[in-house]
């Protein structure tokens, strides 16, 4: 068993400050154990409280019967080093602190007590200032957002994790509305014990977990980082946002988590060296992530379109061009071979552009001589599904021809759109509204299959 | 009134090629003009039906009693020159040509001798080849993609003039789920009578547009595009994006509409110079729009922040930064004002970090002294909802704040974060999900002001 396990998978879990007040956050975390799904144990702890939800209160952590895997403390600031004491003393392997009022707000001193609190006991503490885990898989959520107000993803393979809380969970609520899907969600503060080396560890040997994401401002040991992002290379993706990567950012995430990771092109270098993948916004992580938990290595930068859009089919072009990839130039026998199954009209180039009023049997006729195609490397298909000709089930022959080249989707429109598009997603093709993204999407996994191979 | 005036809103209307079978371009078109809160008179033109949906039709153009001002032809290409004749014999001042199979796929010459056709009977002509056009106002709707396949957008004061059908209508039906609002929607398709700067020439004039936007590959007479654009510099923003930007787009713009722009650079220079705003894709056409319709504008191009998510303030910096525009600093009246107001945890610096435990009041105290601060151009604020201490009431703070300052709303989230970013978009504020859209948003509003002042 690892020794951070038990934050994912604990068989027992305390709440420390669980309350019957909806507005605290020990409330809104109790209720998600008991309303989430979560299967082990779970015990509120409160002195003022002798039930909660008719289930009994205990007065203290001590108080409690059995061994507790996994304690989430939520008491203000200065109750914070007596919780702390409790769980040693209860010898609780794992304690997620998101209680705040400690480094982030420059109070050193309170934050490096706490430290020796944990070192005493060997506590594995995550936080302080943190919004902790969310795993789908077991039903540990310890976010502080109720339900209503804040979307939980379901369970998929990417793994993300945030310096920063409200920009963490905030990305997970916009996951679950997009159908995304997560392995499991740290938010993890201050990182006073637990840091991101430590859970790239973690999500390394992590089953669940096939991408790993991360927004940070800093990393507090920068040197182990790079150490364990270097040794992931090749086996796991990594794709990082850094907040801070400029002198304004740089002076907002100084009052923000204090952090400041000196010159941003040197921790550029130095991540890229690592092999790790850049992203250039929030919403690029998972364009990213997506792409890379499921898609097969790019063998090279070919990219062929397939399109019922000339309009879309141009803008990918000039999207590809942009990214420094390579339109494919098909073989000609897959050329003599599509101009005797298509109608004259349709254009067999690139862009192929099997025109505004294709059904679904072009789309099979193209996708399955283009999979056949040496000179193609990786596919872009634009499906307007909007137009009359193009039934649904358009969706099953995408469905089926995944997983052969490194394939993404490009569909703009509204809601039928929108339901057309979710089972691709939920079988794990990518799937974007316009060009651009899913150009730069192809384009970093080209980037990275080449360093892969090349370290290989 | 305008020559072009009975394309938008005409007292009469004959589908010519209705019909019955609802696979056929006539059939939804007509249904739209019935079904779509079109008020004047509908004539189905069907010789091979006597009646339709309990209407009588019509045999042929001739034979409808009263004057018709727009006739919109949806026959096969074969029976076009005849259907043109007709509506020249009945004086019918504008002629949609939906139907497809000219120029675009190589037949200049059938081209042509609608063109002369036309021209004998000084018909106006939108397209061949096109979706033609949409009118929230009048009802008109001559998109021949049913409602439910294809959303529209409500009435509101953004004109999209797209050369390609598909792009042009799976946009406006990814409007229509935004919530974003159209004025007036044409796909004019070959553009064999009326062009772009015919578009844009009435456009300019049209009251209900405030903004007028474009997709195309190529323009009809660059010349003339470039005079109009140029007279209209200073009155209404055009923003332009353009299809075949680079050598791969370009072998396919010329395999989509025959479009070949020349060098993307001069093209791009002569837009500049007219003033034109140059978007980087299609959804960016939409978030400047948005921002341009309703925005004062600004006086320079100094950005203040205000956040209750640390992170996200970090990621506004840097794209502040990276979009070269300045972050402001508050005046020290402003700092000791907040400081007085707020609690002490509050960070007062650009951004300013209202925090986690951020509440209505808060921003309410934040907005109104930013908005008086002169060293404040621009406002950039981030409100991440879901946050337990803040309310939905925020919104009517941010209504009331509306209007004094270019300001742009940033909040990611779910569902929920949806439906109070809707009331936000109503009112003309434009929201958007991550940072990076929103200030390039707001550079684009800069740049605009700026020429538009010299020009002054």
């Amino acid at each position: 068993m690892h020794p951070l396990d038990p934050f994912f998978s604990p068989r027992s879990v305390a709440v420390v400050g669980a309350s019957r007040n909806p507005s605290k956050v020990g409330h809104v975390i109790y209720r998600n154990f008991l309303e989430g799904g979560f299967r082990g144990q779970v015990y509120p702890v409160n002195p003022n409280a002798p039930d909660l939800f008719g289930h009994p209160c205990f007065p203290s952590l001590a108080a409690i019967p059995g061994p507790v895997d996994l304690a989430v403390i939520t008491v203000p600031a200065e109750l914070v080093p007596a919780a702390l004491e409790d769980c040693g003393r209860k010898k609780v392997p794992a304690v997620i602190l998101i209680s705040a009022g400690f480094a982030e707000i420059g109070k050193k001193q309170e934050e490096e007590q706490l430290k020796a609190i944990g070192k005493k006991y060997r506590l594995r503490i995550l936080g302080p200032n943190c919004l902790g885990v969310f795993d789908p898989a077991t039903g540990v959520d310890t976010l502080f957002l109720p339900r209503f107000k804040l979307g939980r993803p379901e369970k998929g393979s990417i793994a993300y994790i945030s310096q920063s809380g409200a920009t963490g969970s905030v990305v997970l609520d916009w996951m679950a509305m997009k159908g995304y899907k997560v392995s499991k969600f740290v938010s993890y503060g201050n990182a006073m014990d637990i840091d991101e080396a430590d859970l790239l560890t973690y999500l390394a040997q992590d089953r669940d977990t096939k991408v790993i994401c991360a927004y940070f401002e800093g990393v507090r040991e920068g040197r182990r980082f790079y150490e364990v992002a270097r040794s992931l290379a090749g086996k796991k993706p990594v794709i990082v946002l850094k907040g801070g990567q400029t002198p304004a950012g740089t002076t907002a995430a100084l009052s923000h988590t204090g952090s400041l990771a000196g010159e941003a092109r040197i921790f550029d270098a130095a991540l890229r060296q690592a092999g790790v993948i850049k992203a250039a916004d929030l919403e690029q992580i998972f364009d990213f992530a997506r792409t890379f938990a499921s898609s097969p290595p790019a063998r090279g930068d070919r990219v062929q379109v397939i399109t019922n859009g000339g309009g879309f089919g141009v803008l990918t072009a000039d999207a590809i061009y942009q990214a420094g990839l390579r339109m494919a130039s098909l073989a000609d026998q897959t050329k003599e071979e599509l101009t005797k199954a298509l109608p004259s009209h349709v254009i067999i180039k690139n862009p192929i552009d099997l025109t505004g009023d294709a059904d679904t049997h072009r789309y099979a006729l193209a996708l399955d001589a283009v999979l056949r195609d040496p000179g193609v490397d990786l596919l872009a298909v634009v499906t307007l599904f909007q137009v009359p000709t193009l039934t649904p089930d358009v969706v099953e022959v995408l469905v089926e021809a995944k997983g052969q080249k490194p394939m993404v989707v490009i569909a703009a429109g509204g809601k039928y759109t929108e339901v057309l598009k979710k089972p691709l997603e939920d079988v794990g093709i990518p799937t974007f509204s316009y060009p651009e993204r899913a150009v730069a999407a192809l384009k970093a996994l080209v980037e990275y299959s080449g360093s892969r191979a090349a370290r290989a």
